[in-house]
Parts: C-alpha cells; sequence; structure tokens
C-alpha cells in the first residue's frame, strides 16, 4: 500500500453533520446515508499561498493534488495524467447575438474521455491506489463509466461498470474498448446503483458510485480552481483590462452547468468553499443548476424550498442528466442556494437546439452539455441575470458521444450528383 | 486584407523542382500538377535559437507561429487556438507484453474535433484570413471537413464540404453541427475531390483540399515540431535519464503513421525537414508509413521502387484512410525513402484488433487511428524495427467517430437482471 498521507482529516455528514475520521467510513454517513464532504486539512494549508501549493508545471488537474485528499497516483504519461485543464472559450458571435458582454464556456469536452467525469474518476482512481483496491466498480448512464473505465485502463487498475441496458452505444463501445468489465442492467440506473453497491460489498470492489463516493465531488471540485485561475488570469491580461480584478470577476460570475444526479454542482460548490476556506477567494460565484424538464427532481427541490428529494420517473434525450432519484440531491440544491444562484428548467426542444447554436461557434456538446447553455438563454431573457453579468457555460460532454442526439439539431445534407450543375442547384 | 507577413518565400514544386514566388500559384504546379512545399524563409530564421522563436506560453500549435508561413489568425479563446499539442502517452503495458523498452503514442484525438485534422484545417484558416477568402471549402472523408468546419466555426469563416455519400454519420454531424454548408456527393472522395476545385474556381472560394492546397502540410509538420519538443524534454527529465540524449533519441526514433491520401505523412517529414534546415536537428526520426491492404497505392509505390502512384479501388473499414487515388502519394513515399523508413500494410482484422489493444491502456483510437500500432507490431515481429528502437506511434483520431468499429473489436457486454445472483452467474 501506497503510505497515505492523511491530507484531510475526515468526513462530514451534509446531513446530519456528524463527523468521521479517516478510517471510520467509506461512502455516506452511516446514520442517515447522508452524501459525505472531505473535510481537507485546512490548518495545515492555511499558511501556504498558492504559488507553494499548485503545481503550476502540471497541465491538468493534477496542478491541485496539495489540496485533493489523495496522494499521488503516478501513472506518468498516461491519460489519467491529462484529466482537467480544459480550456475556456470566449464565443463573441453569440454575446453579440444576446447583446452581453462577457460570455465564457469552460469545454469539459476535451478530457481524456471527453466529459466532465474523468475529473472524478481521475481522482477515485488515485484513492482506489492508495487504499489497494483490486477492483473499482461504478453505475453509470455512461459518462461515468466510461471515465472509470479510460482513467482505470490507463494505469491497469481493473474496473466494472453497471449500465442500464438502454445507455447509448457509442458510450458503451468506450467501456468495452478500453478493457472494464461491463455488465447491462436490464433495469433503470437506479437498479444498476443498487445493485452496484451490492456487488462491492459482497466482493471487496471499491465503489465510485457518483453521489455515494465522497471522492467523486473532490475531483470534480478541481473545476471550480480552474474557473478562479481562469479568473485570475483573465483580470491580469492586458487585453481583457475592460475586466474587473480577478475577485470581482468571480463574485459577479454567473456559473450555468447541467444537474442529473447532483454531484457535478455539489463538486463545484465544494471547490469554491475550499478556495474561501483557504483565504483565496472572499465571495463565491452564484451556481445556476439546468435540469431538463423531464428530470427535475433537484430543481423541484429547489423551487419548492425543500429540504428532501422526491423522485420523479426521468424522460428526457439528454441521458447523461436523467434521474430518478438523484444521489447528490440535497447538496445540490444547496450549491444554488447558498450562492445566490437558482435553478432552471428547459425542455428537450431548447436542448436540442443549443446543440446547433454551440456548434455554431464551434463547440459540439451532448445534450447533458448543451443544457448548460439552454438555461443560460433562459436565465438571461426571463431577467434572471443581466446582460452584464459576466457568465461561464460549462459543456459537460462532447457531441460526439451522441450522434443522434446531434442529427436531431441539424438539418440533413442534401445528397447531390457530381457534377457543378448540381452544386449550383442546391446553393441556388 | 491583413498585411501579409511573407513568412516565406514561395513554393517548389514537388516533381520538377520548379520554384514560385509567394503571389505566383495558390495550389499545385502548374506545370505539372504537383504538390508543392512551402519554402520558409530559413535565411531570417536561421540566426535566431528556439528560445527566440517559439511561442513557449502558447499551448497550441500557435507556438510555433514564426515557422509558421501565415499571420496570427487571432480568434483568441476559441477552439482554434488549441489546436495541437497533444500529449504523448507511455503504454508500459503493451511495451511490456511485447518486450520493447521505449514505446511511445502521441493522441491526436485529443485536438479540437478529435483528430489529426486539425492542424491542417487550422493553419488553412488561419491563411484564408490572410489572404481574406470569404469561404473556404474542402472534400472530406469526415475528419479533414470536420476539422475545417470547426475551426471555421471557430472564428465566424464560411466553410462549404464536400463529402462522399457514405461517409459515417457520426462525421457528417459534426460538419453539420459546425454550421458547414454540406453537400453529400454521390460518388467515390476522389469524385468530391474533384468537383469541390471546380466549385472553388467558379464560386472564388479557397480551397482546402488535402493533397493540394500547399498550407495542409504546413499544419501537419507541427505534429513534428511537437516530437522534436517531446524527445528535448524526454531527454532532459531526471526520471528518464536511461535515455539518451534529445538528438540521439531523435535519430533512433521510429515513427509509424497511418497514410490515406499521404498529406500526413508528407507534412510530418517537412517538419523535421524545416528542423533540420534550421539546424536544430541533424538526423531525422525513420518514418513509417502504415496502410490497409484494401487500400494500398502509395504502399505499392513505395514498394516497387517507384516514382508515380498507381490508384487502387479502396476498401477498408478504416474510412479515413480509405482512398483510390492518393492526392499527395509522391511526398508520401519519399517521407519513408529519405528517412530510411518503409511502408507496412495490415489487415482490417490487424486495425480492429489494434483498437482493443490500445483501448486496454485508456486510448480510444478510430480504424485510421489504430492503423498505425498494427503497422508498428507487424515492424517489430518481422525485425524491420528493433526491440530496443524508441517507437513513437500517432493515433490521428478518436474512437468515437467511429462506433460501429469499435464494437467489431470488443464482445458484446452481458445482458443481466438487477440481482446479485445474476452478477455472480456472468463473473461465474
Amino acid at each position: 500500500m501506497i503510505e497515505m498521507q492523511h491530507k484531510f482529516n475526515g468526513y462530514q455528514c451534509s446531513l446530519c453533520g456528524a463527523t468521521y475520521g479517516v478510517e471510520e467510513v467509506s461512502y455516506t454517513c452511516p446514520k442517515d446515508g447522508g452524501n459525505l464532504d472531505v473535510l481537507l486539512d485546512i490548518e495545515a494549508l492555511h499558511n501556504l499561498s498558492p504559488k507553494q501549493l499548485i503545481l503550476t508545471k502540471e497541465q491538468s488537474l493534477w496542478r491541485f493534488l496539495p489540496l485533493l485528499p489523495v496522494g499521488d497516483p503516478k501513472g506518468y504519461h498516461t491519460p489519467l495524467r491529462v484529466a482537467g485543464s480544459t480550456p475556456v472559450f470566449k464565443p463573441e458571435k453569440l454575446a453579440q447575438e444576446l447583446g452581453t458582454g462577457n460570455l465564457w464556456i469552460k469545454d469539459e469536452s476535451r478530457n481524456p474521455t471527453a466529459s466532465f467525469k474523468d475529473r472524478a474518476s481521475a481522482v477515485v482512481v488515485a484513492r482506489a491506489r492508495e487504499i489497494d483496491a483490486e477492483v473499482i466498480v461504478t453505475a453509470s448512464t455512461g459518462n461515468a463509466g466510461a471515465a472509470l473505465a479510460g482513467m482505470a485502463a490507463a494505469v491497469g487498475q481493473k474496473a466494472v461498470i453497471f449500465a442500464p441496458r438502454n445507455a447509448p452505444p457509442a458510450k458503451v463501445a468506450q467501456l468495452l474498448v478500453f478493457g472494464a468489465k461491463v455488465l447491462l442492467v436490464d433495469g433503470t440506473y437506479d437498479d444498476a446503483f443498487d445493485l452496484t453497491i451490492q456487488a462491492a460489498e459482497e466482493f471487496g470492489w471499491y465503489c465510485r458510485n457518483t453521489g455515494y463516493n465522497p471522492f467523486t465531488a473532490e475531483g470534480k471540485k478541481t473545476a471550480a480552481f480552474e474557473i478562479w485561475e481562469w479568473a485570475l488570469r483573465i483580470a491580469s491580461n492586458d487585453e481583457e483590462a475592460h475586466l474587473e480584478s480577478a475577485a470581482n470577476l468571480l463574485s459577479r460570475l454567473s456559473v450555468f452547468v447541467s444537474v442529473g444526479d447532483g454531484n457535478i454542482i455539489s463538486g463545484i460548490h465544494k471547490g469554491f468553499k475550499d478556495l474561501q476556506r483557504l483565504g483565496w477567494i472572499d465571495r463565491m460565484p452564484r451556481l445556476f443548476g439546468v435540469q431538463a424538464e423531464g428530470s427535475a427532481a433537484i430543481a423541484n427541490a429547489f423551487l419548492a424550498g425543500a429540504e428532501s428529494i422526491t423522485p420523479v420517473s426521468a424522460s428526457t434525450l439528454a441521458d447523461s442528466i436523467s434521474v430518478d432519484l438523484p444521489r447528490d440531491g440535497i447538496r445540490a440544491v444547496r450549491a444554488a442556494r447558498e450562492t445566490n444562484g437558482a435553478y432552471i428548467l428547459v425542455s428537450d426542444g431548447e436542448i436540442i437546439a443549443s446543440i446547433a447554436t454551440l456548434g455554431e461557434v464551434g463547440i459540439f456538446a451532448e445534450p447533458a452539455g448543451a443544457t448548460s447553455y439552454a438555461g443560460f438563454l433562459r436565465a438571461i431573457r426571463s431577467g434572471v441575470i443581466g446582460v452584464d453579468d459576466p457568465v461561464l457555460i460549462i459543456n459537460t460532454g462532447s457531441g460526439l458521444k451522441d450522434v443522434k442526439a446531434a442529427m436531431e439539431a441539424v438539418s440533413p445534407a442534401p445528397v447531390i450528383e457530381p457534377s457543378l450543375a448540381a452544386v449550383k442547384r442546391v446553393l441556388k
């Protein structure tokens, strides 16, 4: 076993507030099943500056290793070492059309397996290596599984994936090509989720399940760290001198992200909370969760002001955020509530339209990825945010993962005979 | 029009050797139709060091802008600015299985539109902006078109793509989502190619066609520059102290790349030739072109020692390298011949098997991407290269672009009922 570094003090239940030591628990709160927050050893870090803590030579999420509750997973020169550090684009054309001044898109489709989930899986793989786990298992509609399969393959770690039988073929192909053992469960994502937990217990596997394993949010929080670094960079860039300082930019920023089980938005929230505890930021950005109307369990709770999540019978073409029972719903509600953000619902039609809109500026998003942009459009049209507010939208996954949805977003291309006359005809 | 920077002196025909000034020609040699090599202004660059010329702050192919025959295309904070700078992985598991000491894979699937072609399209877009072209047109089996559509969309440039009717749906979806005008030609790639040239002439469009526009190879040469930088980095890395110096590493290196129309391998060759002319490298790596047995026009010429290319009737599942008449064949033959490399043929079965092998180390390649690995296996098994030779294999595109081929590479996942008993049954 690699030496445990004890870079964290333990866990705290997000429901009852009970705290646990590093070795006491592995997944959720034994008392009430609540999601556990990893408690960083802030005391040990507090007197250190970003310069002392951030491994700036790393062009990946591992630049934040000192702020993660895991040791160095090694795996140099593998896909594991290039997760994160995704680009932030400035789609001028869309900003102009909307009359907004300050619009940015963080493109998570550029992760190694083409989705945001690589962040979580990379950190869970690091944790698995540290605790000497032989097999990692997860339930997944696709992206989380592909991310686990890819990150595990990168370093020779065994992975087992339970996917619902109706997961898109492109995502299942990725799992299989990465050499994971894949079991297609004849049931829902939730059936696969429960089965995974049973199997992990039965076979001694390490369970990566989203909204269950506390380390997934720790991986996802690195996106918040990158947004913070991006704000520093933008604010110090001469070109962008009309922009405010990083602190001012961050405090006025609205971040839009699609929400399924709730773990991405709570992971991002955790990242900003860590930065606040470290004293590196003052105020957090507003976090906006966007759900499909047909899979709105968390948005429903937010809008009702509820402190519990009522399951729905989910139905949306955005398969990555189609979830009956979100496993990280409470923290996801709080992420918006505690940052003066909100939840926004969008239709499948708006999601499809947003795929085409993002494509026009060179970003190819899967439906769940375009959902955040659709939510931003709603927010700006309804005045929830102002046209001058700086906005960062997160595209969570690549459109190549769901070509069928992409085809719905566009008109088919005309077929022509190979002649100039035919070209002239279709160009009119 | 943006001011022309005249960073190059003109063009030289790769067949007859005739030279032309910057403004004299646009595409191929007016005398014999030969591919034109762009002649960098080596005199102006020769006394400058890499430190003076490479824009090391850029994490993209634009770090080599001073070595490219185009001006700065701007487009900051867009996908255009993040093409290139792809990672190089070290697949220890595969190296161990083969008993080789020094195996690396450069993963071009991590470009913005998920293929090597982004390099060419990014530089052609820069050229189009410089000459004030309103529309860029290209023929493409898919990747080059997607790359042009994506890079053009990034900066608001209009693009028209002529694709053969049988191009894979995932690739066509990408074209359409990026907002390009797409015409599916009821004919072969070669029909689409010819039609594109006619249309460009008729409508005053700028033609990006591979093996026709001299700037595509200029974009692709940036991969050679990155391989050179990688060698410097590896050689200076303490961890890898057992490795030789960068110069020694490069001169012993064998590079494997799949070949369709021949433009990638000739672009890489051009890059190493530029480095040699600059006096930055002494000896070049050996360049190995790998073709599918069913699309072997260039390999045939190489193996016959011929100086001309005889078309074939191409048939391989690796659609990106399925070409009847390669448009950059002569230079592609020379790339191998002049570097003491070779051409290698592989079957579709070997290509499919290599998709699975690369997946096991976390790299998801499309068939044309896995072809280079299949060729490497042939080379090492037949003794064309030694087990101690350092090897760098280029994966040219993402497996997400051709899911059907990926499914052929793996056994389908079993479907189980959601019970632990069912899990135990399939795990046996």
